[in-house]
């Protein structure tokens, strides 16, 4: 089958050449010297994508991998968890909190809402045993963003660990586990980030590992444990196990091009990219799905799919006649909305242009009113800075 | 230095990336039976997409190699050869045949013009003693195109020779050199074929091949020699010096996809392409350089420079403030028009959009009144039966 | 830090370059029909090269996940495991069983020795209660091959399940889950099939679905769930969570290159090669360190290390001498023994003989007496009738 | 067809990884300012190469290029070259000489000897109008050397203008123009340095340059210009034509290895590595080409096929059964001698040890009489030092 000319969907996000081509190096034996300098670089590197002085730890596995290991290094059977769920994401980690013998108290929110300080302030106060928090900072399937300064912040008040699920966060947004007050984060590298899938990406404060340490007994000698990483990685320049070599040097690649941009201008370029796609799909006469413009996330726009057509139309015709893939909604949001992504490379005018302009032609292919270009037009209107400031320059980096 | 993010100049064209990963195969030696068979066989998918029975033969270097080796080869000292001049490419073939011996007659129009093939029957009736005649197919600094089909059937019925520049014409017109009676073409993997430049891609008549012969003495033993190639490519499968082995690969990668395509729905792809930026520049205000759209080739568009900025002002804010990468006026016509190229991967939907996105967004920064989204509107409106018929898709192949 | 000129150690082991370029392809967005079709053909590859017509399972994790993936998903608390222990590897399982509430019997031999069957057979009946019966078919740290077609026919008798570690057996010799009594078969890309770490290479009997659909509850919602990949990829053509998208390009390379030259003759390489490795470890007047050639491996030889050298002196003076990685022994084999490893692309005369003589030399370097080219004679005196049978030719493959 | 597993040949020559990462960057438009930045700087890497303050010149075409261009830009019709032969590519010189209107005076000796410095004193002195002598350095076809320096000094101290083909001795061997009294040196990427064929590296010394302008007409306008060059690239940062693009990155690629490595490091390894093949290749009972061992190169070493064999028996088993290609004899050596390649990447002791050992086991399989392990033993006593003094480790350098 063929392949799609252009990828702008909601990650895994289509990657610079400059990542494929680090990626295409020759496979090392994990404990060759120069791979076990390299990991240690990466992880270097990471740490200062993250602003953080925690440790950070890079599980050898998709994001849900990381999430549940939280879960499940943390949990004693009975925990309270207050998980936060203001979409599919969110609800989700209600599976691996059960799993790992915790009792969920859920505070949940429409799906194009976003979650309220005041409400989390207030559950807590009813719930004082609660011992960890969870939260999704990006809602990748919803195209919306939570507040999560203020809950780490109020979670951090009462005592409270938090767990933020920053999977399509990190890279998209300015963010400092030691700032917002977060114990354990997840990242992807295959989201904002602009690597490949396939790893989780974690910071982890010293309260988290004490907690992990306290659990009886802690968790250890498996996949899902994250102390193995400290015992080993972490302490003895060792590995648990097998890590995956070649995205590790893609990882590698990602992160040294968001640091030569500078982490700002970085996240400032995907704030500017996510309001000129909002301004884009608006002039179309599309309706956002977030509740409000304020809550939308810098990684995705999320848009509620137009009377008359159906989601699968319009991304088949996108596809199948432009060669551009999107993303449609996911779990329940199944057939209400369509999401146009904008993270990693993609988050530049030239991508943006490409993708509202297919999906302006498309929408009148399909006998959606649309004035052509009007969608383009609006979105460069509202480019008029770029590049935002800080960022020196409109263009990526090659060698 | 940092690269630009996007190329949409006048060639070298940014390639797909399976013609780079082609390109990164290991180098063979050259006579190690793998890479005599490839080159072989390379030879075959040039040969079906230039729909020729003739010869073909692979210079190992840039067309202008191949040009000067057409007449370095053909011509004897005094030999006439009548040089039709619509362009700065056509003028410089007036260079190699007076290195080489030769004498020019000229017929020549404006550089916004095309040749009238009345003219060239006139001038052939008053030259009644020419042995050659020489054109441009695709003018690509001026992005017109010549009538060559009916110069050559003039020349043929004349018993004049044609050498004819489709250096940036394969690929984005249909053409064969039996039907347009041509008897030396050469063309460039580095236009519309997408691949990378460093070759010349030559079809040669039995005619052609007499005259080489005929020449006293026969040019041999150079790297302007077309009978070396013949002597021992075509005759014995060897070469006669060392060919460029990695772009071959990338060579015989960007062939495939055009066969893959279809010669005539690839060439449709950018004729489409062609016309709607064509349709986006006029809409922006902005005015073409062909004195009229006939003549307006596939390969790119040449623009004249608006009034009240200059050529460099326009090219360099598009690159350094978003990354894309077009070309100015070449030679004489240097700043006096821009060129978008919309050549190999680059004759897409999306790249156009693309390019004339930040070509609206960089004309208003620098104070030129467009109405932006109007470019990119008009030329949606004109792709409305993308892809043209008989083209399956309009998504890139990748295995 | 410099990297090394060649990789001959216990895997990771060193890619062709055609799983390179493979997997620097451009990553998709996983429910891409293209990504979708791609996984589908790269599973069915798998099932060729694992020769079942079971369900094969590709979890996204190195092979540890996919050995505690089976622990977890088929063990109730207190069920009885036979854990067979002839190396380091085997001793693990042991932690994976006792993490998931299983009870371990563990029938153990020195670790330079493998599992008789007809201990196996006594314990069985002994112990007619157990459910599980786990063992290492290829004990990559002694460099050992268990008797596991015969001790999967012993536990099928018994309705005993059996769980294989292939992780370094797959590729490097033939075998069949139906043919010899597997249940659950765990293999690693990164070892004889040549490929990157990272993904567990299941296949998964009836039987075995069974067991963990009984299970109370069965195992769902997690990282280490085989059922989520049979509810969610088996049934429904979707992916329980995002997959590493560029390893399973790489995998697919690897896969095509094993099926291309013959499950068989792919092996008998492994065989051949490793069979003259020992010849040649021998001739140096080394020691092996199996107890017996007869349960010598086709992935790696192990070799005593000699007297008045250390292990890390000659690793370490190989690699910075003449940038050569080899492996040393792992866990409570350290520094008992090194390891040469001729996996994948390293199991070729050219690469043995490139090792051996790097090894020599290295030997003579640190004092002990060899006489240069002795290690590679015997070898080479070993490899008269390469390639082996049906194997078409000694060369690779290459697009 | 099957590509084969290794190359050993006697160039193009097997480029690492590195290289071919560096091959596979995305095309520039050759006037992007990154591009003119990025061939600027690979140009001054040349120069550091040839330790020379003189000009250096990419020209866009195999070395045969450049050979032809220093006899086309220097002679004018009538002007006398000595043209010194020790084998097939010094004899070839004379064509272009001939074809450019030069006069030949030869000084040969037989193919397996090298040029006498005294001869040609004698020759030049019987000849004072030679304007220039040309002489082949390293004689790939024959593997032999000559005297170059002291030939130089000669012509300087005569005002003869000297061209130098160092095609396959740049990198091998430490040399500068200016030391050398070279007056055009032309090499190639594709031997020593590493490198993929298609340019011609040359450094032009002010007297060259002069003789080209007075020459009557200078030589422009033509491929074979070297003028072009100084007028367009080195006076203007223009190119004459389009540049191979791809094949810069890959110069630079190779070059910065090089340096990296250092030049006289670089060129021991090849020295040591020549060295140990003639030793391994004596051990065997097999005989040398050259005459003497003093006059044998660096690049390949040549070797008398043995009797009872043919050339192409054995080159064809090599290959077909181990996968490794050498080179034949070429041109009137056909059939008289094969060549083992061990240039760039290959000049390594784990190549050499791989090249040798499959020609023992093919010399072997053949019948002809070898001890096993002889070659590769005598190669390995003679590496008892490697990394040669001043290279810092045997290791290859990768990002």
């Amino acid at each position: 089958m063929e392949w799609p000319f252009m990828t702008a969907a909601s990650g895994p996000v289509e990657v610079t050449d400059e990542v494929l081509r680090a990626q295409s190096r020759p496979v090392l034996y994990h404990y060759d010297p120069a791979f076990v300098d390299f990991f240690d670089h990466t992880s270097s590197l990471l740490k200062q994508v993250y602003r953080t002085q925690y440790d950070v730890v890079i599980l050898q596995g998709e994001a849900v991998l990381g999430l549940e290991a939280a879960a499940a290094s943390l949990l004693d059977p009975g925990d309270k968890v207050l998980n936060l769920v203001s979409g599919v994401f969110g609800k989700w980690f209600e599976l691996y909190v059960e799993r790992h013998g915790g009792q969920v108290i859920e505070l949940a929110v429409p799906y194009n809402e976003a979650i309220d300080p005041a409400d989390v302030e207030r559950t807590l106060d009813r719930h004082p045993d609660v011992k960890v928090l969870s939260v999704v900072h990006s809602e990748t399937p919803s195209g919306t963003i939570n507040p999560v300064a203020e809950i780490g912040r109020i979670a951090r008040e009462r005592g409270v660990l938090t767990v933020v699920d920053t999977v399509s966060g990190l890279g998209g947004e300015v963010l400092s586990p030691e700032e917002w007050n977060i114990d354990v984060a997840v990242a992807g590298p295959q989201k904002c980030l602009g690597g490949p899938p396939g790893l989780s990406l974690m910071a982890v404060s010293p309260a988290a590992w004490e907690a992990m340490q306290r659990r009886k007994p802690p968790l250890r000698s498996s996949f899902l444990s994250l102390l193995d990483w400290k015992d080993t990685w972490l302490e003895q320049r060792r590995f648990p196990y097998t890590p995956s070599v070649s995205l590790i040097y893609a990882l590698e690649s990602a992160l040294r091009h968001v640091l030569e941009v500078g982490v700002e201008p970085y996240a400032a370029r995907h704030a500017a990219i996510a309001r000129a796609c909002r301004e884009g799909v608006k002039a179309l006469g599309l309706r956002l799905w977030p509740a409000r413009e304020s809550i939308a996330g810098n990684a995705v726009t999320a848009v509620h799919v137009p009377d008359g057509i159906t989601d699968e139309q319009l991304r088949g015709h996108m596809r199948s006649r432009y060669g551009v893939m999107i993303s449609g909604g996911y779990g329940e949001l199944a057939g209400k909305l369509f999401r146009l992504g904008h993270m990693g490379k993609a988050a530049h005018p030239a991508y943006l242009a490409a993708q509202l302009a297919v999906l302006e032609r498309s929408l009148a292919d399909l006998g959606f009113p649309v004035k052509l270009g009007a969608g383009v037009g609006a979105a460069l209107e509202a480019l008029g800075d770029w590049p935002p400031g800080g960022c020196s320059e409109g263009r990526s980096r090659r060698p």
